[in-house]
């Protein structure tokens, strides 16, 4: 088990690759919030060539967003904010020490 | 376990068939907000020909709201924006692959 | 495990019997808005003849709260706002089904 | 499995005693907000003689937060609001029916 | 199991040594707010020399933020207020009373 995070900046989308691995999402929040534009940020996150809406962040009323999500696949996090990056953490696995699958907690 | 998301047009309920599947919703958010009017969404999930009012969102304040809802029955997800779509994700999976009940966690 | 939905009326307090069952409630959310006022509506849930307030809503700020709460006994729910219901949703489950109590996920 | 609240008046800290019991802590809440200012209120739960800083509530924008915290000794609650009350609420259940320890879900 | 709080003072990152225990975070707050500027906080965990942001607080309208975090390495906390502290709390256990891994629920 390992914390993990990412900075995805402005324009460049960023692939995580999990080859024996699960990755969990536990947060997504604006980094550093220079120009405090009205605007609305969306996030989205594709696996197998389908993009998923998975948030609206903005950027002087809602600087963060939780989650609970788990993923086994390849998959690539985007955002369309001009004035700076999102940050996503959560924690790393290696895919052999889960002895039963998540999220159904069996 | 595959991810999964859709987005309810305005004036379109969404019908989700879940035949040998369990569906987790994670969370409904607006989609792009064009028009920051002050209104109040309300969202809808129909189960059994019952109608349940399931969120109230807002454009300015409260673009979206987390879940940790279950299905195993078709359901039709539904909202009176006028002014752009409701995106709603999560997991699906096979029912077989879930040894006992959920949300229970047993 | 059924989806579970009320819609609590203005001055009409809801009851709950549950018999064999277990109630799970994940939202509360206040109905259409018509009257925008600068008001906080109280929540009430009665166990036992005891009266717990769980939670406090605001038309205009904080729509709707979200719960984990699991209860075996005949409840009682009520508020305070004169403009409009309180919608509450949830799961019943009949109470044979769990093998191990709820929330301890043991 | 016992519906828990208490209601932390102004001025008074509250002691828990918790003699073969385990308490849940699920929301804190301002109760009646007569006083709308703009104010930050601190809410302190005292363990082993230390004091821990366990949440800033605020009458206008932040009127409870959610917890979900488990504890095997004594607390005492305590606020630092002049204007009113903070409510709490949970459930407490005797320890023997734990068979794992919380909040692991072992 | 033992309750945990810190306060991680102005420009004073804070050190958590966990030899042969697990440490959960709950919740970071802001601690006394004096000054009321429209600023926003980063916070930050370090671990094994990389620094992760996990949260934009803001004195006015994000007071605190609500984690589920499991660490099980040394890490640093620190964050960049120039008005104020940040409280986090959570509970710290020795790791062999954990039978299983977290946040796995195996």
């Amino acid at each position: 088990m390992e914390f993990w995070s990412v900075e995805v900046e402005s324009g460049t989308p960023f692939k995580v690759r999990l080859e024996a691995e699960v990755l969990y999402i536990f947060q997504a929040s604006l980094g550093e919030v220079k120009k405090k534009k009205d605007e609305f940020i969306n996030l989205h996150i594709t696996v197998d060539a389908e993009k998923h809406l998975v948030g609206t962040l903005h950027p002087k009323r809602l600087p963060q967003v939780v989650y609970n999500l788990a993923f086994e696949k390849d998959i690539q996090i985007s955002h369309n904010w001009k004035n700076g990056s999102v940050h996503l953490f959560g924690f790393k696995t290696p895919r052999y020490r889960l002895k039963r699958g998540y999220p159904f907690h069996n």
